[in-house]
């Protein structure tokens, strides 16, 4: 293929930080712009189509007022190579090891995102596979790693009877000696199918499948083959191509959860890395999540009221025709909270309560009713 | 199986900042034992064989002279179900999500180190495939994206011409349609190929394989039969366990250089993340990297001297039957750098020089003979 100004392009939203002059970040843009394409210093790119078109464009730059700059530079499609893992290379690949440099958000033109295609299921979808139109959605885990498989069973049966809409596998389980895979996900699948029988409703199980990649489609098939409901991811884990995979693998057809496992070190910094809005929200959305899991503010974990709606900003955002997703928070969040969760993220979140849900009471049946009656009772 | 103390376990060296006293140091460490494994409060956790075995135990934990604290954890070989990805998972899955905690290095028992095998060849068995026993190895990569798969290959077979040993795509170089991989990778390994039967020597053609997931295998397969020598592949754009399939796939049988791209994230923050040890020497290797590629000091990223010293460090340590493996400086590094360099890498060192050798002069095949009698030079 020629190289051609007609290319479409995609844009990535760069801020840098500790850049004292408008100078010094047009200087810092244009090695970015280098390094993220032909990874060559400036002079020793030839005029032509590689230095006019394939070079990173600068499309704006300007100062914030917290005295940092948004560089926002643009690729041609064609970089990506219409895949996932060179998509993320030509976004962050190698600036990633230069520190003070943060992804705040990218824009997809309409040929990528629909190369890509996103979610298959979003907030609509996976509403529509659990009958339940607009309350917000409850999730929990089965834990802890170590119990056999029987065990993991009967905790899902008893969170299933009280109204948990979705269980997952802790994001710990894989295919440990102490609770097989091939053992595990049939059991479980098993006792949520029998609660749901006696409820009427339409709990789903998924497995955490954030395994090898040579037993992964095996796994992934085997599952949906048992009567798993749908699949956990850690993308940080397996790489976001699997995520998306899964998700255009018609074989399957079933929602995911994204688990931001071993992706923390991207947000940890604010001045490095991706933002919050980039990684949990619009990367995921991407790369094909329904839910996109992170731990709330008010949990164990230090993400801020803000970084938790911008989560929630970026599963909503428009970004063409991808489907919105569903904010999915939890990490150490309790009960007492769902009131003040629901302000901040709106009516189209799963709760994700692990712990909290052991906690409330010896009758984990109870829990589940109780948990289900309060979000209920604060969305009307 | 039943859990038991007679289990092998591995540790993990957390360095924990911002801690004020040995209390909140032991509080901090019993919460990551409590997170990478049960994922449930401490309290919540009823006694029995998962509190005593499964949870994280104290190995030790001591104050360094800096202030932080370094916090020695362990835990059974079983929770990583054998598998790379469940590995780092109970390394640092969710605690990467925490502020001030850095894995300093991970130390596996021999049971877990048989499991994942680590590298195929390490530095002995390239230097034979080589057959350059002694001196430090060249590498150098094909540049820029958007040039044509024959302009790549003229390159490539000049830089073989001139005495490289290692020729690599540009880790941007994926399957884009300006150079696409069915149609480079013959072409560059003939071109490789051809000079090799006129200059009597090895040199190695790598293509970037780091590419989706439902093609992969097949590309690696195709590239071997085309003739290539090895790979390049960037675990944090397709995951480290397919680096690790890479290096066990008995059909594939060939080198691997680990590139860093969209890993930066992880070491860019002093007080959090990996270390350079960690990240690049000792999971680069025992994911089965044979090379290790980092931006080395004094080049156009921000690695330190002790940065580059400690990742060659644990390229090379001794970690029970593991090969040792090539530390690759690289990033921007010029010529007259190699001697300052050989000080800190040692003899069993690959240079790679990419910008660097077009700068050198307009001929290509004469700035790799000089590269390379500088390293001969230097090295004797």
């Amino acid at each position: 293929m020629k190289i051609s100004s007609a290319e479409d392009r995609f844009t990535v939203h760069y801020r840098l930080f500790g850049v004292a002059s408008l100078r010094e970040a047009r200087d810092k843009s244009r090695l970015i712009a280098l390094e993220q394409t032909v990874e060559l210093p400036d002079d020793l790119v030839a005029p032509g189509p590689i230095r006019q078109h394939i070079v990173g464009q600068q499309i704006s730059l300007k100062k914030l007022k917290d005295g940092s700059f948004e560089s926002v530079l643009s690729y041609p499609v064609g970089t990506t190579g219409s895949e996932i893992p060179q998509f993320l290379n030509v976004m962050f690949g190698n600036t990633s090891i230069k520190p003070k440099i943060r992804v705040e958000r990218f824009d997809l033109p309409k040929s990528l995102l629909k190369t890509f295609q996103g979610p298959r299921f979003g907030v609509k979808g996976l509403r529509a596979l659990l009958k339940e139109p607009k309350r917000p959605l409850l999730c929990t885990a089965l834990k802890p790693m170590g119990l056999p498989s029987r065990e993991l069973a009967k905790l899902a049966y008893q969170f299933a009877l009280g109204g948990i809409d979705l269980i997952k596998d802790d994001h710990g389980l894989a295919d440990q000696p102490y609770a097989r895979f091939e053992d595990r996900v049939p059991r479980c699948a098993e006792a949520v199918e029998k609660a749901n029988r006696e409820t009427g409703r339409r709990c789903l199980y998924l497995p955490n499948v954030s395994v090898s990649i040579p037993t992964l489609w095996k796994r992934l098939l085997f599952a949906k083959k048992e009567g798993a409901g749908g699949f956990l991811v850690s993308p940080g884990l397996v790489g976001f191509d699997v995520m998306h995979q899964m998700a255009v693998d018609k074989r399957l057809g079933l929602p995911i959860l994204f688990h931001p496992a071993f992706l923390g070190s991207f947000v940890v910094d604010p001045h490095h890395g991706m933002s919050h809005y980039a990684l949990f929200g619009q990367l995921a959305r991407l790369a094909g999540a329904d839910g996109s899991i992170f731990p709330s503010f008010g949990g164990r974990f230090s993400f801020s009221w803000d970084d938790c709606r911008q989560i929630a900003q970026g599963c909503h955002d428009k970004m063409g025709d991808l489907k919105p997703i569903f904010p999915v928070p939890g990490g150490g969040m309790s009960l007492e909270r769902v009131r003040e969760m629901l302000d901040v993220y709106g009516q189209d979140v799963i709760f994700l309560v692990g712990g909290g849900l052991f906690r409330q009471g010896p009758d984990l049946v109870e829990n589940g009713r109780y948990f289900r009656r309060l979000v209920e009772t604060s969305s009307n």
